[in-house]
């Protein structure tokens, strides 16, 4: 049965706050200082809160790299040519890439999904071509400073066919997901999406990127002014902002963020593009913030404020400025580590410890 | 063949320059953008400067918690009465603690060493006894507030102590050492420490420890001023400083890192703790800190202090308080991840990727 984007967003319901207060409760017993393992505490309990237990549990890993091609590289604004997107691909699929040797620390399989890039790649010739799903929603964006990158009709199948792909992994025992992303370009539409939802200033948002110079970032600053002044995206329509300044990847980010929260699962957003895609979906449903876990701060300045915008604390700050779901994949193993906390540490009364006086 | 602590010394050399350079120049090739991956670099290139290759590795891996009971608890410094210690050592056999659930997640042992409790623990009859080292340095240190901690040459043997105990492990296939400890009152000598070395106010290195008020803090505080004003401490003499107002678990986490240093293995330091023996060790040896990696920044104040001192930044900053050697074993897997980086990501000639125009 294929759901509709109503029937999603309806499905989405907040924590269980029962079971939140419940897992506090036992934190509060734990062998060891008042919530002296910080963050780990609060991340234990948001999972009991998703899963509805005091035993919340992660058996299947994966990351999910959605990859697209971007019109808007026209107008200069890539240190990177366009034909590397696809040649990444690739290289994920070979397993030569920085999600690869992430994922492998971790534990979780790398699935690619091709939501739009240019070339066609067959994926029955390629290398581990059973890990690339090719879902293309259109052969690259159009470019967002001279019209809207996609038809709404595209943005409504990008969102939906994220949402499928990860539902797929997670009724095949995947229950931590990744976001991962692959796209020349896709840090302008995903600055696009911050300013435009964040509120935020253009120049607050924009960065780097994969390393672009000053006159680069100038060229950037004014691709994305053009493009919100054009097309005027609606700021409380996540649809709307994904069609006009979005990407094709950045709404199967958004698709896979929903289906987290649908099915009640947690995913770990990666970096800037991602949480651009965290933005279209918590526009769509707020709730859906709830099952999501930041895996680190990127070193791109507008992160920050998306980041706030969602009140997501990043669980990693290691200066990561790759994307390809580096820095969700590298979190899990802190996401693991807090579930482990909430299941296997004693309380002063199981380890006959006296408490404070 | 037992070495002195002036051999200990004279054989802890400098990373390999040509190993780092070579380490950077692959860094540089690796199929992202420049340093993409920004802090697992620098971690990546500090252990081939370590282990003196372009291939690193871990394979074994443990945590080797310190104990040891302070007199310095009868100034009224601690949330926690005395006897937890001994408790929780018992818990850390039993793999009930935080550091139990950490180590599990990363794959570690945990060792467990007497380096002077009050307790005199039976490891023949504990669950797990076998992971119990005994070596007790005294029955608790002095009270410092009074008089010396303990004496010239239990300083001495702290410190060789832990040398040969985290030598020993490294000769059994460990190399990769975290540090740990347990000591109630503990964060009272580590303040001490850390303001005799660093030069900071007493008041910049006292916090609340396990979660003593603020008249507590004041006792801490006055205690500790106390302690310095009698005990005169020359802070250039790290065995002075451990003597004078440090502790036998203290000693022992300056003796693992003096091991890591001198067998040119990685050793990640724990928190306000073992930070506070990796100030001895590096007032004893200073080319000790290029082996050594700070897990985490803990939650008690002074400890950035101590890290700034050191020229480490921490790998995680999760709000952490425990000690234990949590934060060292949470971090282990960032630190493999940075060995991943290096040995397994391709460069861009190997993937055939289009690099930078």
């Amino acid at each position: 049965m294929t759901l509709s984007l109503q029937q999603i967003i309806d499905g989405i319901q907040p924590l269980n706050r029962m079971a939140v207060e419940n897992a506090r409760a036992r934190t509060a017993q734990l062998v060891m200082p008042p919530r002296a393992l910080g963050r780990l505490h609060a991340i234990g309990e948001q999972l009991c809160g998703i899963q509805a237990t005091l035993r919340p549990q992660v058996r299947g890993k994966a990351v999910l790299v959605m990859a697209g091609d971007h019109g808007i590289v026209a107008e200069g604004i890539s240190a990177f040519p366009q034909a590397v997107t696809g040649a990444m691909i690739q290289t994920f699929l070979a397993g030569g890439a920085g999600i690869n040797a992430m994922a492998r620390q971790v534990g979780a399989q790398v699935w690619v999904a091709d939501m739009g890039i240019i070339p066609d790649l067959d994926a029955a010739s390629l290398k581990n071509g059973s890990r690339l799903l090719v879902r293309k929603v259109g052969p690259g964006t159009a470019n967002f400073a001279c019209g809207p990158a996609m038809a709404p009709e595209q943005a409504y199948k990008a969102i939906l066919t994220g949402f499928e792909l990860a539902s797929s992994l997670i009724s095949k025992g995947v229950d931590l997901l990744g976001t991962g992303d692959m796209g020349i370009g896709n840090t302008t539409p995903a600055a696009a999406i911050g300013a435009v939802i964040t509120g935020k200033s253009i120049a607050d948002m924009v960065g780097p990127g994969t390393g672009i110079d000053d006159a680069g970032i100038l060229r950037k600053r004014e691709a994305i002014r053009r493009g919100i002044d054009l097309n005027r995206p609606d700021p409380h329509d996540g649809l709307d902002v994904l069609a006009k300044v979005g990407g094709f990847e950045i709404g199967g980010i958004a698709g896979t963020l929903l289906a987290g929260a649908y099915h009640r699962k947690p995913v770990v957003v990666d970096g800037y593009i991602s949480t651009a895609g965290a933005l279209i979906a918590h526009r769509l449903a707020p709730a859906a913030a709830d099952f999501m876990f930041a895996g680190h701060c990127s070193e791109e300045p507008g992160h920050r404020h998306m980041l706030a915008h969602l009140k997501l604390l990043p669980i990693l700050d290691l200066g990561m400025r790759l994307g390809e779901g580096t820095g969700a994949a590298l979190a899990m193993s802190v996401i693991e580590a807090a579930i482990r906390v909430m299941t296997e540490v004693m309380t002063f009364a199981e380890a006959g410890v006296p408490d404070k006086a």
